[in-house]
Order: C-alpha cells, then sequence, then structure tokens
C-alpha cells in the first residue's frame, strides 16, 4: 500500500521532537507532493550538520570551527562568565543583546538518576577555565526547574573559596504577566526576591 | 553566534508543514545535542525517498516502481474505480480496509486560478484507462470542498454518455458526530441525501 522508501521515511521523522505517526505522514507526502527540491535540501543541511557540528574547545557550544564566533571575540568581556544548560539557552540570551559578557555551556544538568554526574557536565574544564581567564563574576543561568537550581548550587559550593563573585538570575512574575494567573511558587518566589523600589 | 550549518538547518526545517522558525529551532537543536544518529537516518531516508519515489503508470499513486502494489494485485476488483485527490487519500481509504477495487489519483483538484487544469490531473489518462478496463462504476472520492466537488462535476460530465456507473461518497453526519456541533451545511447536505430508513 504505502511503499517501503514512505514508510521508511515517516518513521524517520518521527525522531523530531513534537513530531507522531500523524504529523510525520503528513510531511513526508507534502514533501513528496509539493516539494521535492526542498526535501532534498533538508536532506543535504541535516547531513552537513550531524557531522559538522562539534564543541567548542573553549565553552562547548555548537560551532563547525575549534572555537565559537563568542569565544574568538575581542568584544566580549571576559570578567563575566555566563553558565547555561544548553546552545538553546545561549542563543535565547543573545538574541535579547544585552549581555556582553562570555558563556560555558553544561550540555545537561546534575541527574544522579540519569548516570549524568559533574564530568558530564565538564565542570573540570570549567575550573581550570575559571582559573585561566580569572573572570570577576560568574552568573548561574541554569535554568529555573529542580535540576537547574541543584546544579547551580553545585557548582556554588565549587568556587565558593575562590577570588570569584556568584550570582543567580533572577526568578519571579514575567514581564506583562499577571499575578492572578501566575503559580503559587513563582509569586512566593517573587515576594522574597523583592527589592528596594528605585524612584 | 548561531553557527552557518546551525543557521542552514533551521532554515531548511521551515519547509516542513506546520514547523515554524520556533519549532524548527527546537528540532535542529534537539537533533545536535541528543540523537545525531537519528538526524543521519532521517537525512538518508529523505533523499532515498525524495530520488526514489515515482508515480505509479497506471493510478498515479507513490511507487518506487513501475506499477503501485494496488494495481499489480490480483486480489483487487477491477470493476470499482475510485478516484481521489491526493496519495494521502488512498492510504485513508486502504487503512478502514473497506473497499477492494481500484484507484485513479488525480494529484490535486481543478483549480483555474492556480492554472490547474484537466490535463494537469491526468484527466487524458484517466479517459483511456476507462475505456481499456471497462469498470462498471466510477466513485467520485474527491474532498467535500468547493473543489473537489467541481472536480467530481467535471469528472462526471466527462464519462456522461459512457457505460459506466457514476457515484459520489456521502455527505452527512460524521459517526459519533453530535448535530448541535455541527455545521449548518453539513446538516443541511445530511437532510437532503437522506435515506430510507432499513429495519
Amino acid at each position: 500500500m504505502q511503499s517501503p522508501l514512505i514508510k521508511k521515511l515517516i518513521d524517520a521523522f518521527t525522531c523530531l521532537p513534537g513530531v507522531g505517526p500523524k504529523s510525520a505522514q503528513r510531511m513526508a507526502y507534502h514533501l513528496l507532493e509539493r516539494n521535492r527540491e526542498g526535501g532534498e535540501h533538508l536532506s543535504e543541511s541535516l547531513l552537513k550538520a550531524m557531522q559538522g557540528v562539534k564543541h567548542c574547545q573553549r565553552c562547548r557550544d555548537f560551532t563547525e570551527n575549534e572555537q565559537c564566533s563568542i569565544c574568538l571575540s575581542q568584544a566580549r568581556d571576559s570578567s563575566l562568565l555566563c553558565i547555561v544548560e544548553s546552545p538553546a539557552d545561549v542563543y535565547a540570551i543573545e538574541s535579547t543583546g544585552g549581555y556582553k559578557g562570555k558563556y560555558f555551556i553544561l550540555m545537561g544538568h546534575l541527574s544522579p538518576l540519569d548516570g549524568i554526574g559533574p564530568s558530564d557536565l565538564g565542570l573540570d574544564i570549567l575550573k581550570s577555565l575559571v582559573e585561566q581567564e580569572q573572570p570577576t563574576e560568574i552568573i548561574l543561568a541554569t535554568n529555573s526547574t529542580v535540576e537547574g537550581e541543584a546544579t547551580a548550587h553545585f557548582i556554588a559550593e565549587m568556587f565558593k573559596h575562590q577570588p570569584v563573585s556568584l550570582s543567580r538570575i533572577a526568578s519571579g512574575v514575567p514581564l506583562g504577566g499577571e499575578l492572578e494567573y501566575l503559580d503559587g511558587g513563582t509569586l512566593m518566589h517573587s515576594f522574597s526576591g523583592r527589592l528596594p523600589y528605585k524612584l
């Protein structure tokens, strides 16, 4: 009924996040019926990216060179080091345009149950990086999840006797957010983290 | 910031239906971070399908051979010919397991504004097919849209002087559907298409 090539393609599409058998089928038929060129282009881009994208030797971000463009840039402030969980977080922060320091990417978070420990997050690399570059502030920008908080705590413990100040990004009401619809945890966090009002 | 390979991959993903820049980014990072093997497999399946899937010479369905498995099958009833708009429709009908005739796929519908006329739908091929195979019934199973109805009407006109009976799939209340939530057009259609009640 469906040719083997189409079946295999539909099956392969389900490896994408948020794509089940129905969406996968729609994607396969869409490309076959309307955009074979786009499909071949996607195939080529996929292969090149999967085989060509490596990790930056300094910050572990994705790059196709030895070091990423942020690490190589002379315009970035080496005294600030922001620690995030994934390359997507770097992209989100960079998109705001408000941060001019450097990064270190953990590529995950501490998760003992999944067997992910300090060495998997490159914390030994981070340690030697801090000793070498001597940043004045480390910004812990892991996610506001249980694992993210635990990871931030672990890293803070690691550097507490070193001459570097540690900070954690603020948690609270998102801009434009209404208290009425906010979850209790976030609301309590925004109360306990309240700051003096600046006139 | 984002390496050129990643940017190109994200851009290529947006050729998929229902995938915008945000989902495309999520897909790219997901594969790079967690499933490079799956990404390479998808790339290979895509290329093979885009280059290897052709149209069946008899019914125009997708196949990688000269004729598709349904056309080659001896178990199918050649006296029934079902006309649908796309290969996905064949798959939907075959999934029900209730139809044992053959198919012809238009690969679209009449749409003069988009420049899609009778020859683009292979209606000349359909005509010679009907003359050759002499089916007793042609089932018009195009979509219940304005274009689908127009296409069904055009094909019915084509064969009205030939010794073949023409039928159109029924429109009405879907099984499990409640009248209260049905649109007026469908409801009126189900009244005008009412059938004698069988005890």
